[in-house]
Order: structure tokens, then C-alpha cells, then sequence
């Protein structure tokens, strides 16, 4: 059955106007005045933005993680993300040395299928290249729809790869079409200031983020960005915390090397003293790149809005506070990493950033959702409210007043890292593919009806210098 | 009469994607597929791109200049802009001390007049603060719909206002909402440069840029630049033309200062060499600033790519070479400053910009008319293709090969600033508010119809951070 | 009469060593290990450093400003200095527009003659260019020992010079082998704000810091070293202020400009705070550029320290705070401009600096006196401990603490700008040209026996670019 | 017996005088004018400069690396050394991971003893940090004499350390008051590319060059720096070879981190190219960092008359053209890395640098010989002209012109890596503690002469931050 969405102003990265929307079979047909509603259900937004359905290119469902699994699987995780407005999820699929990367996917697949609520595709993590890797990857490009590739250069002795293992991995990329995706900190350094810090009887919370100083963070990115220069190839960095690594990717950007950088709502409203909360509620807010000194936020706000920084994620990776952060009680290390961030990531991006006035709407938009499709070769089925691309559509009210809350959310994870702050705007309605997720507010969807998206290359479609080749042609 | 547009490919500032666009009273009222045709001009489009009409945020027709006035004026200057592609254009009113801002207005609306093929707006000049300039100055913005203001920071005795007027041309501006616009070089030290060359007997083109080095303009840029920090308003530079003050202004930005950077196409295709012409050709090529060394032009290119420079401007100023750039025979300083590209604006980015793969199609709609639209408050009547906008839109074949030259160009100037450039792209066709101007590539318009656009104050509908403030609203 | 220095620890820029000095004719004639004492005065300074004495090239003594004159003149003002341990000061001599350089020299001679009780130089001036100018400034550097020339970047109405006026400086600076001096703030925007301030009401002292934020003063430091670079000549920057200026300072260097930077004491020791004080007293702060926001003062002592800026100035220019500060009261812009620096230069930079680890006692001896001995052509007459030098010589106390104040200082003036501050470490004697002007912290001299010194031209004994040209040979 | 040194022009890294010199037991007794000769030894200088003997910090003697040994040991490589005007060496003992450090320095005391013709010292490399290595190192600072440290980051699988290894040699030197030094390049991914270049039958020499880019030098010279601060430790990089390097160490100098910076000779004057001499000549210029594009040269030479590269040593490490460096044939990896350069470290020094005006002579003292002196704790004792100091003399003919040759240099290395290049200035005589090693450009040392120098901590008699704490007591 076909829809009608009427009486909203309609928002793209860089539109602003009201129009009608008619959706048939799942995509928009037209946008205009005085649309034919013939058949067609009639959904009134007024005074209602419609954005394209918000993009979240970096979260961890159903992911083991030191000797635990995160809370939210690709059920209620995808859920969450729906409540907030995204519509389509990036998951990393982890890898494991010595065992074949399609053996991964299919793992991820398996997480996947029948939970999703919403569409999502997949990273794949390199830990290691060699003969078989080589020889996987342009299969996994081509055909399996999967064209972005994660490097760590922390977790030393879990997922921590080496500058050899990174270079080789762009020059990889470069020649298959894939985006080179770096957790940017110095697994080394860290992994000695924490040895150090345990054996000095340093435990609480508060040491993961004084065992992870900004400076690793800015070293490492600074150092992924000249590999990215070196190679000539392209480099995105997943979750930037401070303003040193902000700063490098700032740099790099000038000289004309193609990086980009993602940073998340948690690095833009909180902060590390976060960390020292008693009774151990530091550790809801342990995850890395750790919180930083407060003054970094409004840095990374310039950033976004000067275009140095690229796209939101949440690195949504939800572990609960009683059973599961608590294996960290008396060593820090042993805290799980990661926190929920899915459900409140574009609440909070429209809150602080738009409502603040520290970004416009188009900025919000490009943000939260055209970035991410442009550079993860979602575009254009996703990331815009255009005819012909999928009707992934949120109907947002921008003048509601609320209360984030575990008690509200709609994860599975037993706590909030948001818990009392009040934000303004709200997600009332979500389609996917035209159908509705949420209505007004409800959660309508069903698990399962989410599908898997094979990407396209890097560069085929997006805004960028490779892209360019190939759109202009 | 309504039109309907098959078969193209629509390209915004966000999205690329094939769909129809219906026109009814000069604006487009629907985009979709199948669209009734009824009663309208069915126009097939087949291999082209549908591009937004081009804005041109700096022209000067009908100027005067060291006694001489340009050979272009309203008239054949926006026939040329048309058959480039450009449907709107914003020329620069010149003011005069001791008279009425005003005054200059009228004698410029008179300059217009019966004249200009396609819409149009005015910059104003503001070549010395005081208390008749501040009293008129609200109005000009508020019911004149002025809202962007230039001052020279060079042409010593001519144009030039000094930092202090600068200064208070800037808060005056943050208080009513325009933008200021600055020609940034520092005319102190190119006025002894000059006279100290004439002297010396350097008196061929050449010496126009040997007088101008690139550090006078890095040197005004950063300057301005910091005085928008310090006064904390906005600031659009523009004709960057080198490296250097690219440099100044990506700083300023990265500070989180509110500062723009417009370049030209001459200074991405054309260097210092040109000046150097035999037989006193070099004069064609004499403006300000001047053209620079050729490495240049790959840093203007990244900048334009990465987002440090955000809009391209003709800086059109036409002066015959037979007959008024020989006004400038053994005195450089006597050459009438400008050339005709306003024209060929387009052209160039999408030929070496586009095709070349250094920008995206995105990239070339937004460098060439979203931003600017946004910028100086004609957005969205201007600067895209969406429901409700102005039906300003140019039909765009993307594999023409072609060549440049003043035998097929459209002004009245007798020479090409780009003869014998070879380009591939051409503007098929140019509707201005719905009506052909251009049709297969013969002119249709008529003089006189195009309109004086009031444009809105700064920050009210652009990408912003003043913006956001209100757009979340 | 001989005088043998013994037991004292000898320090010079490079050197820290226990050695004996004898000195003949006031000149250090032998440095050794049991010198010959025949005839000699013996002096045992066990416990001492033996310091070459302090130059001091930044005074303004018997000036003239805004309708009064600095209390210190030629005597009591080189009587402060001397008790600091300064033997040597290069004032600045004003010129007047329209009337000859030489005319201002004289003037400047004779407020010297017959007061002076150390050895001084003079600066010059320069306010306009023009072919006088230019026809005297030959003279004046080779014959009449006044190698350097001061612009005025501030000041407007008054000293200030427009940038052609300071390029043309350079011009003939380079040409002729003198060191151009600027006094780097934005004349013209401050000159705005103070008028603005003024008409708001706001007379208090602290807007004089206000009117002038660090901002002008980075932008005008900026463009003068920008200008240095654009004639390939040399410039020395006075009185930096602020992190902003000396990074400008730090910027030119690093791409091969010949810039070099002076601090003053009270920049590092006092802050803009000190403008608030009550009942006026914040008027005895009053002095351009002003006292900043206290993090500046360690970016200071890292840029002392890593070479950044070379020497330490005193801009001594004092006022009585009754009689003369205040004329100034309710209009702070009457204020005169300047401080009480002289005697306690070397103070404060030995006790915060050396005795904090700020700087090594080799830097100090650099910063407050061979730097400035080399840059001014002082060397090697003055500004070391060698053979063959002038004994202009402190014996220093390190470890003496005492209190700075007005009750105990040796100028005329009627109030201390470091009053009540604790230091440790002072000049128990001071020596001139091997007589003493201090000893066991008494006056012992003579006014009129402190001696004009023509300095030779810049470049031709000095440690930089050109200078290496020279004494290579 | 006494030595009276008369009729020169003495130099210190701040003075420039002429004076006598008196020689008693090895030791500068005095500096003066008619001093007494009775006993003495008169030696005459006329024309002369008398330069504090050179200071090479940066030598490799009698060194095994990929399978042969250095041809240059201790007697040759000293005599070579002392020819050229240095009269202190320190050279790099190498460690073996699990062997105590003291063994090493036996083998290297082994390797010096009875050869030596001037005095020397040894840093010591750390390949690895556990609890072996910190016990012993308090003792090899303390009671060896040894204080400085040396960690590669490059030379994967050999010398390499990782990252925590060098942040943990940053404590301990902390701790303990030595020097950190490092080889800064990144060996992983020269470990790759090296393979690589092999892989695809890429086996010149210049592959050499081409698998060590300077990108890999800068990144991994940024990252020490880094480490420095964030340990708020010391840090010296040898051999800095490009811009890039060169341009991070001024960056964290400006951040007040404590950095300091050496380059050579051979990237002052030979480029890159040099390693495509035919007929396999291109292997006599294989070491690391390699030789770069010749625009770097200028950069080096602007840092170091700015003061942001402090130190030259020569990085010699010499092998014979026939017999070793042709181990490489036909793979570049296995030409020994390194050159002949110990000689011709100061002339090349003086006769591009000060001759050519690009530094002063003070800079040329300083760079060559005190600094290095002060940094490595051998100061005052060694590194400048004063009573008291050991009479380590260079008496130099600044004017002789001369072609640098294998045939007649005096190493026992059957090459010269400067083989024809003409320089003006040379060495007449040195001295050793007062002893004659070259007399009249004659070699009348003796081997075995040379002493083991016990060198003072860090900080403790040097111009640095925190030298000044200890030195100012």
C-alpha cells in the first residue's frame, strides 16, 4: 500500500522545504504539492521534520568481549536504534587469525538473522594479512557486499595489529574499492601504563582513562593518517575523542589525503570525571577511546561543524552495569568495554548540536546519516529522502521535552549513559523501507524483517576524490 | 504553462538520482517518477545531469574602473552568465564617500534595468564607517534586501577602507545580519611596490603580479580573518588565489571563526606565466589578485575538495583588449583590472574539477550554487532543485568536447581569458523561473526579465552556525 | 689600577667556570688561575657569579608622552639600572615628522651628557620615509653608531607608521646594515576601541587592557615578520606580550625569516588582573602592550627557553602614579603608558628563571645580555666575560632573598611595579668599564661617566645569517 | 711542559677574540694578553682560529653489523676523527636482549683500549626493557660514566624496540638522568616495503632509499617526541635527515617538550640521487635514513641556524666499497648501511656552513662541539675554550682550499663518501689534553692515548630545563 507523508518539512544534507512524500513498494515515488493520495495511506506530520532515517556506521550487537557477550544483541539493539530514528546499522564482524574471514561473516550473518527490526550491513575487522586473507578479500568486496575493512592499533595481544598489518591492509583496500576503517590509540604505550598501573594498585574505573591519555589517541591517528598518505589510499577513524586527534585528522585533510573521522555523542557530552563516580558507576562509562577533559567537546562541536570531522557513530557496545561491568571490581582492565549509546545518538546529536545552534539541520543530516551511506557505499538507496532511494524515513518532532532514562530506553542493557540528562526533539515515527518500525511512538516492527545490504565500493558513489572519477563519468 | 523534465539525472549539493521534475508557475512542484504530463512541455533530457542554476556571487558589470567602464553590463554579461549555466548573479555595487548608500543603490537597480536575462541581487561596498553609513545601514539590510557588505583592504586612495572600518563595517554587520566581504591585500605595501616599479622602469604587465606577491594577500587574508575572530561575526574572503591565504583561511576555520573562502576559476587553470605574453597580450590577464605560480592551483583544488574554500566566483570584469587594456601600454598600473569569465565559470569546474575527478558532482553543484545561495540569504528560492524552489535549472550534457574561444562565447569583450581551453560539459539548456533563457544552446530570454532578488539576512536559512540557531526554530 | 677578580664563578653564554679575572685599563686584559696580583686591587667575590653586565636595549628615559615626561631620566634611571646589574641600555630616540633625523639625535645626546652612569646607545625612530629620510639614514648608520630603526605599528595619530613606511624601513635597514625595530599592535583597531570604550562609559584602567587584546598584537606581529621575510631582512620584534605574538615570532623563524623576539619582565611575572586594582592603583599597569591573561607567562618562559624569543628587555618608561599616572583618572586612555622595569630586569629574570629551572644560567646571561650585545653590534665590547672586553662586569649573590619595593629601589619614580614581590639573588657590585658604579651594593659612581658607544652595523659580529657571512671571512 | 698558544682568533660557541693561551698539564690555565711563555712551548697561529676540539656524538667503530665488522675500528676511525678537528668521540655499544648490559660495555671497553688516539665515551643501546635491565641501569649512570640511551625504532627482528620499550627507557632515564636517543623510522613498515621491493625484483641500491621514505622518519620521529612529553622526559634523534623530521622536533620544542635534534653532514650536502650512481657506486651512500631530495638540504640548514637542530655528529660506520658494501649486489638489504664521515664532520661543517654564511661562527662551535658537550654530560671538561677546561684544541686555517679524497683521508675505508667535493678550511694542528695528535697536518698521536670519559648525568651541567635547576645552586 502506498503512503503519503504530508504537512512535514522535509530535511536532506542540504535541503530544507515542505513538500509531500508518496511512497510505493517500499521506495519514495515523488515528492511535491497536492500529491495524488489515491490508495494511499495518509500520514499528517505537522510541524514534524522528516529526515532521511538516521545511519549508524559503528555499533557491537551480540559481541563477545573478554569473557562476557554485550547486552543488546541485533534485536533489542536494533530496536533501540529504530526508537532513535536510525534505520540502517553497520556492525563489526570480528575476525580470528588463522581461520577464514567468510567463516566470520557467516557467523555475523547468523547474529543477525531474524532480529534485525532494521537494515544493516557489516565491517570486517583485519587482524592479520597474509596469502589467505590476500586472496579472500576481493571476494569479500566484490560479492559479499562487505567494502569496509577495521584495523586496531590497540588491544595489544587481542585485536592489535601492527603498522605492517595497517599498511598492507590500505594498499589491500585501495586496490579492491574498500574503506580502511583504524581504532587509532597506541596499543603499546597503553599496554604498559595499565601492567603499571595494576601493579601499583591503581584499580578503580577512573584508570582506564589515565592508562589512555589523549596523546596515545592523537599519536596514533596522526600515524594511520600518513600511512593513509603514503599509500595514496583512504582512511576513516572510527570513534575521535579529543581534540589532538581531531587536530591530525584536521592536518592530514589539508594536505589533501583523503581521511575522514567519525566521532561519537558520548565524546560530546560527557566527560572523564564521568569516571570517578562512586560506588563504581565509573565503569558504565568505561569504553575507548576513554571520556576526555570537558574542554575537548566544544573542539570536537568546531570540528563538525567546520567539516573536519565527518559522520556520528555511537560504537554502541552495551554491557549491564550489575553482572557484567562488575567483573571490573578491583581491576579496571577487567571492566567490559563499551556502553549504549545506539538509542540517543542522534537525540543528542539534535539536542546539543542543532538545537544549540552549534550545527544546522543539514549538517545534522549529513551527520547522522548521508556521510555515512556516501562513504560506506549505501548511497543513494540510503542516507537521503530523494525519489528512488528507500523510504527510510523519520518523522521527528524538534519541540519535545524529555528526560533520557534507562527506564525509557529500550535496550536490554540495565542502565543508561545518559540517565537524567534532558534533551529536546524526538524521534514520534520510523519506516524502514517504508513500513513502519515505531508509530508515534510505539515499536510496530517485527524482528527478522530487517535485511542484510551489500555495499557498494568505496568511492563508486560518494562525495568524494575516487568518487568523483566515477560519478562524473 | 507548465514543463515536465524526463529522463535526466537530477544532482543537488546531497543527492544524485533519475527522476522527472515537474514546473508550474516557474517553480517546481513535483519530482518523481511518471508524473502526469498533462498540459505540459514534456522536455527529454536523455544523457544529461540536471544541475540547480549556477549562482555567481561576484560580478561586476557595467563598472567603472580608472576611467574606463567594462565592456560588459547587464546585458550581455548575464547572457554570457546564462549560456554557462549561471541563472542568478550577485554584482557588486560600488559606493562613493560622503553620498547616501542608497544612492549607489538606485544608480545601481539602474544599471540593471531592461537589461539583465537572469535574476539578481547586489553586494554593497562599504568604503568608509560613520554615522550616516551606520543610520542607513539597517535599512539597506532590513527593506533593501542587501544583506552583504565589501570592504577593500586594497586600492590604496581608491577602495580601501582601513582596519578600523574593517572592524566596525564587521560588528555593524553581526548586528543587522550580513556578511562581510573583503578584498584582502594589502594595499599599503602594494602601493609602494608599484610606484617603486614604475619608477624603476618596470612598466609591462608582468610587474602587476611581481607587485602583488601572494604574501600581501596570505598576509590581508589572516588578517581579516582574525578580526572576525576578535569581533566574532562572519567573514567571506573573496578571489583567494594561492596557497597561502587557502591557508590562512582553513586556520581561521579550524579556530572555530566564522570565515568563508570563494575562489575563481581563473586561479585553478591560468598562472603568472600568462602575464608574461608577448606583445602585450599578458595585459589580458591582469586582475587582482594577480595570477600565481602554477603550484598553486593543486592547493586550491584540495582546499575546494576538503572543504576549506566553499564557493567559486567569477570575479567577471570585462575590459576590451583592443581599446581599454591598452590604456595600460608602458604602465601596468593603468591596465583596466578584470577579465570575462563569468561565463565559463561553470564550465572549467565541472571540465577540470568534475571530469578530472578532483570534486564530485555534488562538490561542483554546491561550490557553484547551493553555498553561495545559502550564504547570501537566496536560499532555497535558490541554489537547488527541490519542490518549491525556483525553476532555475540548467540541462547539462557532461560529454561535449569543445574549445573555448571569443569567436563562440557570448559577450560583448573581445577576447577569451581560456582561448583555445579544451573543455568537455556544456549548459544544453537554461531555464530561469521556469523559462527557457537558453534552448539548445540559443539564446530565448529577453532583456528585462530578469528580477532583483531581496535576499534574506545572514544565517537565517544557511548551513550555519548563526543558521542553526534558527533553522532549529 | 688594576682590580683582580678572584674566587667568583665566571659565567657567559656558553661558559660556567671558576677562574680568575684581571683587569687593566678597563678591559679584562687575563683569565686564569693565580694571576698575577701585582698592583692589583684585589676583589674577593667567594660565593659569586661573575656575570658580563646586563644591557638593557629597550629604555625610554627623559621622555616626553602625552603631555608629560617619564620621571627617569639619564641619571636616576641608569643608577636603577646599574643597581640591577646592568651596564649598558639603548634608549629610544623619538623623531619628529618634517624635521631632521640628526635634529633628534643631538637632542637625545644631550639628554644624555653629563648623567648617564653607565654606557647607553640610542635607537632611532623612524616615523615617515621619504627622501630626507632616506638620504640621512646612510650617515646615521655608519657614522653616528645608531644602527637600529624603531616603527611604530600602534600609536595612531602619533608614532604609528603605515606598512609601506615599515617596508620601505626594511628596504633601507638592509641596505644600509641596520636592525629594524617594531612595536607590533593593530594602531587602527585600537585606536576604534578605545574611542568606543570611551564614548560606553568605560574609563576604568582595565580597558586599557581591554582595547588592546592579544589578538592585535599576534596580527600585527604576524604581518611585520611577514613583511621581514617579504624584503629578506631583519626584524626584531619588542615587547612580545603574549603566546599569540611569540608563536608568530616562532612561525617566522622556522621558514628561515630573520625575526628575532624581546620579552619583558613583567610579562612573565605579572597579569592583566593587576589592572583591577582599586582606588586607580591599577594605572601603574598601564603600559602597551598590556599585561595578559597569567597562562601566557609560562608559553613565555618555554619560548625563552627553546629559543623562541632571544632577550629580555625592559621598556622602561616610568611615570609617578601621584602626579603623573593620574592624570588618567577617569579617562584611561590619558594614562601615560609605561613602567618602572629598568633595575629590576636582571632580578626577576635570574630569580624566576634560573633559580625556578626555567632557563639555565647560560641562557640567562644570553637573554639579558649577549644577544642583545650581538644584535645591537655591541659585541664583543660588551655583553661577555673575555679578554680583550670591556669590564662591565656584576658580581652576583645568588642566594641573597629580599623583597622588591619602592622603599628600597634606586629611581625616582614613586612606586615599584613589583612591589612586595620576593626574589633571591642580587648584584652585590657592578663594574663599568672596570671601575665600580656599585659596590657591596652601594652607589660608588658618577653621573656623566657612562659613555655614548657607536654600534657597529648589523650582521658584522653577531651570531646570525649575515653575520656568518662577515666573520667567517 | 707548558704550551703558549699566541697570535689566533679563539671561538667559543659565544665568543670570538684574540688572545693567548696557556697550556699547563693538559689544562687551559690561561687566556690572556703578554702572558708569560718562561717554560713554555710558543706556538704561533697567525691566522688561525682556535676552535674547543669537535665533539662527535654519533660513532660507530669497529662495529659488526649484517655479517662483516666496520672497516674503520678504534685506532683509524680516531685518527680519521682527529685529522678532521674532533678530539671526543662517543660511540654506540650494542647490546644483545638477555645478556647483561655491563658485558657489553666490557666488549666495547675492549675494542677501544690501546687504539683510541682522543678521548671517548659510550652510550649504550637498550633493546629491551625487563627487570634485568632496570637493576643494572642506576649503576651503568651512576658509577660507568655511561648516560645516554640509546632505542631503534627501526630495524625490525634486529635492533627494534616497540613502543612500551621506548616509553619505558624514557622513565628509567627520567629517573636516573640519562639521555634518550633514538633511530627514528618506522620499521615495520620498512620491514614490509623492503620485502616487498625484493619481491618484485627491485634489488638496487636506490631501493634503498625508496623503501624508507621520509614520511616514515617523520611519523616515527613524532611519535618519540610524543612519548618525550608524555613522560615529561629527555629526548635527543640522531640523524635527523629531512624536513619532515626536522619540522616535528621544532613543533614539540615549541610545546616546551625537552627535544633535541641531530643531523649529519651527508644530508646536508649529498642527496638521494647519489644513490643511482651506476655501476653499483649508489651502494657507497646506503645508510639510515637514507639521503633524500636535495630541497631538504635548506630546511637542515634553516634548523640549524634557528636552533631547532642542535648537534651534528657523523653517524660514521664505515665499509669498504669492494669486499662489503658489495655483500649488496643484487639485493639492496644486504649492503652494510652506513659511511665514512668522522673526517670530514667539521669541515663540511664550516665550509658550507660558515663559509657560505648560512651559520655564524659561534653556531659552528656550539654544533659541532658544545652542545653536544653540555648534552652529554661532558661539560665543561670538554666542548669550549676555558681556564680550567681540558686543552682539547683545533688550531684552523680558515682559508685553505682544498678537494676531499679517499686517497687522502686517513681512515682505512677504501672510499670517500665526499669524493671530489672542494671545501675551503682545514684542521692544522690538534690537541688532546694538551698533547699534540696532528701537528702541521702530521698524525704525531699515539694510538692507545685516547681516554675512557666518564660522563656527568643529564641536566647536570647542561643548558637545559633542567640543567638550570642544578646549575643555578
Amino acid at each position: 500500500m502506498k503512503k503519503l507523508i504530508k504537512n512535514g518539512t522535509i530535511v536532506t544534507a542540504a535541503d530544507v522545504y515542505e513538500a509531500e512524500i508518496l511512497i510505493e513498494d517500499g521506495v519514495i515515488s515523488a515528492i511535491g504539492h497536492d500529491l495524488s493520495a489515491q490508495n494511499a495511506e495518509v500520514i499528517d506530520v505537522k510541524g514534524c521534520y522528516i529526515f532521511p532515517g538516521g545511519i549508524d556506521p559503528h555499533t557491537h550487537l551480540d559481541m563477545p568481549f573478554g569473557g562476557t557477550v554485550t547486552k543488546d544483541d541485533f534485536e533489542t539493539g536494533t530496536m533501540g536504534a529504530a526508537f532513535g530514528g536510525t534505520t540502517t546499522i553497520i556492525d563489526f564482524c570480528l575476525t580470528t587469525k588463522g581461520e577464514p574471514l567468510k567463516k566470520a561473516l557467516s557467523e555475523w550473518h547468523e547474529k543477525a538473522k531474524g532480529k534485525a527490526v532494521i537494515d544493516y550491513g557489516f565491517h570486517l575487522m583485519i587482524g592479520e594479512i597474509n596469502e589467505e586473507v590476500l586472496n579472500e578479500l576481493p571476494d569479500v568486496v566484490e560479492n559479499e557486499g562487505v567494502t569496509s575493512l577495521k584495523v586496531f592499533m590497540a588491544y595489544k595481544n587481542v585485536f592489535q595489529a601492527d603498522d605492517a598489518t595497517l599498511y598492507r591492509t590500505m594498499m589491500a583496500a585501495k586496490q579492491h574499492g574498500a574503506l580502511v576503517m583504524v581504532h587509532a590509540e597506541n596499543g603499546d604505550v597503553i599496554d604498559y601504563l595499565t601492567t603499571k598501573a595494576l601493579e601499583e594498585g591503581n584499580t578503580d574505573p577512573i584508570y582506564h582513562a589515565l592508562t589512555r591519555p589523549p596523546e596515545v589517541e592523537g599519536e596514533a591517528t596522526g600515524r594511520a593518517a600518513r600511512l593513509a598518505g603514503l599509500t595514496d589510499s583512504q582512511l576513516y577513524v572510527v570513534h575521535v575523542s579529543c581534540a589532538d586527534a581531531a587536530e591530525r585528522i584536521a592536518e592530514a585533510r589539508r594536505k589533501g589525503i583523503d581521511v575522514w573521522g567519525e566521532t561519537c555523542p558520548q565524546y560530546l557530552v560527557l566527560d572523564q570525571s564521568y569516571l570517578e563516580k562512586p560506588d563504581f558507576e565509573g565503569a558504565k562509562y568505561v569504553w575507548s577511546p576513554p571520556l576526555r577533559e570537558k574542554w575537548n567537546q566544544e573542539e570536537l562541536w568546531t570540528a563538525l561543524r567546520n567539516g573536519n570531522l565527518q559522520t556520528i557513530g555511537s560504537d554502541q557496545c552495551s554491557f549491564d552495569f550489575h553482572g557484567q561491568k562488575d567483573l571490573g571490581k578491583g581491576d579496571f582492565t577487567k571492566i567490559p568495554n563499551g556502553g549504549p549509546i545506539i538509542e540517543d545518538r542522534m537525540t543528542i546529536l539534535f539536542s546539543e548540536g542543532v538545537k544549540k545552534g552549534r550545527i544546522s539541520l543539514n549538517q545534522f543530516v549529513d551527520l547522522t546519516s548521508t556521510r555515512a551511506a556516501k562513504l560506506f557505499g549505501l548511497f543513494p538507496q540510503k542516507g537521503t529522502i530523494a525519489v528512488g532511494s528507500d523510504a527510510d524515513i523519520v518523522l521527528y518532532d524538534p519541540n519535545v521535552e524529555r528526560t533520557l532514562s534507562a527506564e525509557t530506553h529500550h535496550l536490554a542493557v540495565d542502565y543508561s549513559a545518559f540517565e537524567g540528562m534532558k534533551v529536546t526533539g524526538e524521534a514520534v515515527s520510523v519506516l524502514s523501507r517504508g513500513e513502519f518500525v515505531v508509530k508515534d511512538k510505539q515499536f510496530v516492527g517485527k524482528p527478522g524483517t530487517g535485511r542484510f545490504i551489500k555495499r557498494a565500493k568505496y568511492g563508486q558513489l560518494t562525495s568524494t576524490k575516487d568518487a568523483a572519477k566515477q560519478t562524473s563519468n
